[in-house]
């Protein structure tokens, strides 16, 4: 029997090729109805897409592998999203792999892409030190390979990332723009890029504005719920003098901001907190939590836009690697607005 | 030159084979110290963990594919969490395919895996009806799938779910023993019997308490914040006389708690609120958000488990497919709680 293609279809339908072929690929300028039509006529006129034959002829799998150390963060998701919308329209499956902030699962998902012969990977690193010998293969087999948010410096390897520098002085000068000034500064002890540089962003900010930069008010721990309860507690308990706290991530300033309210301590009227990542529940609670916004879902976008930039092009390494920066956006809200008078 | 194999690690270092491989797939029996080590050798004696080629000896990828509609909850990402911690411990790494509630999508990422040759699928499914024809095919190809939280009750498939009329039934119960009378359900329009059977458990809470149904209280749409806050909108604008609302889904709750508060509706005492999946946020927001956990880790542990079950018999697919059902547990918060005079 005859094999049922694209053509066929097509015909059946008095529709172009290419109709059928966005519809089949969930194009969004392809109407629902069309949708439901070409499906229905693939069905009945039995059309295999044979995706692995075709990969193998022409040695693309249209899949691409994208590396996260978690999805539970919104800002992670928000990101993925982006990237599918993209890498969807053009024809392109994106599959997932969380490391959990493990080298040993970071290495074990580049191999398990590299097996199922993905046509890229796109990943955000656990570390940027110790193993990181596996991403550099990539690039010697000419796998592409781009960073997004959390980039291997060192690697000629492009990247979509933000100008976490700036996030962080931005969300230190607001709180001392309310009139805070014992600021407490909660970060990540991963070795990360994007951590150093929101701590060089909170010291800058300090400096401009004349005030001290103590050692002592600035905490190191896994970022989460957790640690900004525990940060808290000890600065209660050895009565460290603070009026703000700037954590490097939202969980933390929600975890701080549950504490100080369990302990009485009225936010923002005398303790103001801002987190990173503009995370989903920050709008929901009360007080609703400051925090900087990472243009996520533009991230996403530009990564895809750029690897499918860069595949078009007849070498997709070039000599000076693209890095593209965005920057990040303030999102001040009430756990850090003391008013116009204080 | 001779190529490095386990037992050269092993020997370089003077553990045991069983030591290495363990290592090398991250058991968490293994201390991190020795990982470092196994790692370290591995690297330095060049070692290649040839995985396409031991899988195209053995048949197996040791890949399991798992198919959601979204990871923005954090009741699929959690639920994934339990999957990944067992599969990984089993020597099995997991890839993620996100289907956004598109049944074309959903086909995708399913001919995704085939291709990718995942040695099973764990899905979500994002439709009960349609096109599931690519569900079926997996079985007659003898490829393993599972499905958990919403399965195909059609298909033969086995399956780990929870008991979705109970939890619907208990968060009514729960707001009739408050003092609410006048309830409203938001559900779901999509074709899924987790929607389906909360509305029943809820629909049998009213009769059971001798409490009228009333069609022109449930409202269908697509659960999210919007739903909640356009169907509160719409209660008040049509002043139609409601004392509680039962939202089948947190962020449909939490869109009717803002529309409330925004328009001085007071939250328990007016009005009270309980929503459903136990999404990290509610604990979170102002009054705290009442709502039915529906064991999420252990869903995704017990998925993993009974994969690994039936992969170990003769046979993947029995006569008569195992359904595990698990119990939800009620979250009595502040939304729904009246005090024990009301």
């Amino acid at each position: 029997m005859k094999k049922t293609t694209i053509h066929d279809i097509a015909a059946e339908l008095g529709v172009t090729f290419s109709t059928v072929a966005r519809a089949l690929n969930d194009h969004p300028a392809i109407s629902a109805a069309t949708k439901a039509a070409v499906l229905e006529t693939a069905r009945r006129l039995n059309y295999q897409q044979n995706k692995l034959a075709s990969s193998l002829r022409s040695g693309r799998s249209n899949v691409i592998g994208i590396i996260v150390p978690s999805l539970d963060t919104s800002f992670f998701s928000s990101v993925v999203h982006g990237m599918e919308r993209v890498l969807n329209e053009n024809g392109y499956s994106v599959l997932l792999y969380q490391t959990g902030e493990s080298q040993v699962q970071e290495q074990k998902g580049v191999n398990t892409f590299l097996q199922s012969r993905v046509d890229g990977v796109l990943a955000s690193v656990s570390a940027e030190k110790d193993q990181t010998e596996f991403y550099a293969s990539l690039r010697k087999r000419q796998v592409p390979l781009l960073f997004f948010d959390r980039a291997i410096q060192e690697l000629a390897i492009p990247s979509v990332t933000i100008n976490d520098f700036q996030g962080g002085f931005a969300a230190t000068e607001h709180l001392i723009q309310q009139g805070y000034q014992n600021i407490v500064h909660i970060m990540s002890d991963l070795h990360l890029t994007i951590f150093k540089e929101r701590l060089r962003g909170y010291v800058e900010a300090l400096k401009q504005h004349g005030l001290p930069v103590r050692e002592e008010l600035i905490f190191k721990g896994r970022v989460s719920l957790e640690l900004g309860q525990q940060t808290v507690q000890q600065l209660l308990e050895t009565q460290t003098p603070f009026d703000a706290i700037f954590a490097a991530e939202d969980y933390t300033a929600m975890g701080a901001l549950q504490t100080l309210q369990e302990r009485g301590v009225p936010v923002p009227e005398k303790v103001g907190i801002i987190g990173f990542a503009n995370e989903a529940f920050g709008a929901f609670v009360t007080p609703s939590l400051s925090t900087v916004d990472q243009q996520t879902v533009k991230m996403g976008e530009e990564t895809a836009r750029l690897f499918l930039q860069l595949s078009g092009q007849k070498n997709f390494y070039q000599e000076t690697p693209e890095r593209i920066v965005l920057d990040p956006i303030l999102v001040p809200r009430k756990s850090s607005t003391r008013g116009v008078n204080q």
